[in-house]
């Protein structure tokens, strides 16, 4: 039998670490210590110290060197996760990171050169695609054939500002890295998934501050228009969800094929039905609902059992590059850097 | 009092000619004759006929020099439609078309050229916004302030083939003009009419074939991505609706507020509450549907109101240009030719 995954956390600054680590503890793995950057707020510290109780605190030096380590999770701001993914890799570790996995692209050269040299995986938790049980339903109808041959996604991925809880790097444009290298990341992960494009190419891309007139460097809209090898994608991300939405945003991805359609409804079905996972599809024979909640998120034992198998089913690592390049160039686009 | 309307109908070779005829007959016109081209099957004209046991059919020429007529309705072949409306005009004739109004930008000038000539109105019954009882609802709900300004529309427009029951001319590029020209038209007109632009430009379109490989000519995929003085936009059209879907198409538009949005599911809330008209708003106090038959279509008694009041409440004739405009850019970009 394999050993147990043990694996170490750098950086706690954004609350998808908790998605992650516990994605990897549910398919078995070990914590064995966590570390975060100086200027992570103590109010952090201790929800992550409540959370694990059983888990040390240590210095990221020490998790670096602890052989016994496999894996680094981190979840630091945005701009600080490349420099702790290539010092794990450098120490023999393999990475998986928070979206965004970088914010420039002299750091996303830097990983790849990191991957390259030490052999070592850098993989990317897109959490909208990989944390979402609607996701691994949707994956099933599509290998089924339900809708044939998958054509074009459309993502709108609205999530709420929450101005008053926000650290300050969250407004600071080079330390999130602008709206479409961050919260955009989803959508080239999930369009390059669902179309299965292993090459893509930005068509167009645009931002805007369409709402925050107080913060006129904010970006709070942003959109996408893809073109891969294996179809097309369209995607809006904005920062205006409305108070009265009883969660976080009406995230929703529509995947065209040539025999139906799916959608999905990941976080509510908005004045329908209750709860989150929902996945709506019509076919030639008919329509159908389906709640998808409990229809597993396979993507962390996936990880875990690549590690000990040498496989990449979790996600390839040429994706997780592509996907991120995208982001960077898109933005770049939008900006007028491209 | 007003006199009532009297309205002639030259070319019923679509179906929407009966939306158009029976949104005006029921905001008090009179239609006095109806006309075909040689090629209208006589299958449609008999239909017509039993729709319409009252109404004289008549050759084209005796409806234009009826001069007890004020308005001339056409939904002949898409690329007819042009010549029986500037001669309506030329004869002194307002006219409502159905979308396309014209399918070539020759087309397009030579109407605008009418227009100015004559002083007569051509409006294209968009029939997608027009037609649609919760459009109406959408449009108070905006009015109302109920999401803030509005900032952009995401519309997805699929429609059945039905390939067995086109006519030749269906398939035929040069007679309908393309699937951005064609059912796009739709799209281009709610995308100004939600976000009050009155300039706009197209900033990416794309035609495809991705499902019907029998008839290598077709056009069964397109989207635009849109930027106006008002707001973004982004369509996708495509003739991809399952059989299963129990009606010809799961038409969807969501706009995007400032403060709020609306989705609206306009002929199916697929897998959900029964019923055509939904509409969906999220604000900063809730989200609430809302069962919008019978919100009415104000645009047939606006039309024959401005007629007699020199007004332009139902349809601008700059909105009518401008959304002809941009379909025919986006058909040419598309397909490489501009």
């Amino acid at each position: 039998m394999a050993t147990r995954l043990r694996v170490g956390v750098i950086g706690i600054d954004h609350n998808h670490i908790y998605g992650m680590l516990n994605g990897l503890r549910n398919a078995g793995a070990e914590c064995v210590g966590w570390a975060t950057g100086p200027e992570t707020p103590e109010k952090l510290c201790q929800v992550f110290r409540e959370s694990y109780p059983d888990t040390p605190q240590k210095s990221a030096q020490a998790l670096l060197e602890d052989d016994s380590i496999g894996l680094i999770l981190s979840a630091a701001v945005n701009s600080d996760r490349s420099g702790i993914a290539i010092a794990a890799m450098r120490h023999g570790k393999d990475v998986l990171v928070d979206k965004p996995g970088c914010t420039t692209q002299t750091q996303l050269a830097e990983i790849k050169q990191a991957v390259a040299d030490t052999g070592r995986r850098w993989t990317v938790c897109f959490s909208e695609r990989l944390d979402v049980d609607c996701v691994t339903l949707a994956d099933r109808l599509i290998t089924e054939g339900r809708i044939g041959k998958v054509v074009q996604t459309v993502g709108l991925g609205p999530h709420r500002r929450n101005s008053h809880l926000r650290p300050d790097w969250f407004w600071d444009r080079n330390r999130y890295g602008g709206i479409l290298t961050d919260i955009c990341a989803h959508q080239f992960d999930q369009f390059l998934h669902f179309t299965g494009s292993t090459e893509a190419r930005v068509v167009s891309a645009h931002i805007g501050n369409v709402a925050n007139p107080d913060r006129p460097d904010f970006q709070d809209f942003g959109e996408v228009l893809l073109e891969g090898n294996g179809g097309r994608g369209y995607a809006r991300v904005d920062w205006l969800t409305p108070d009265g939405l009883p969660t976080w945003g009406d995230g929703r991805m529509t995947i065209l094929g040539t025999e139906g359609y799916l959608e999905l409804r990941k976080y509510i079905d908005i004045s329908g039905r209750p709860g989150t996972d929902h996945v709506f599809l019509a076919d030639r024979s008919g329509v159908e609902h389906f709640d998808a909640r409990g229809a597993g998120k396979p993507f962390f034992s996936r990880l875990i059992s690549d590690r000990e198998n040498g496989t990449e089913t979790a996600m390839r690592q040429a994706h997780a590059f592509l996907a991120t390049e995208l982001a960077l160039q898109a933005q770049a686009l939008a900006e007028g850097n491209l």
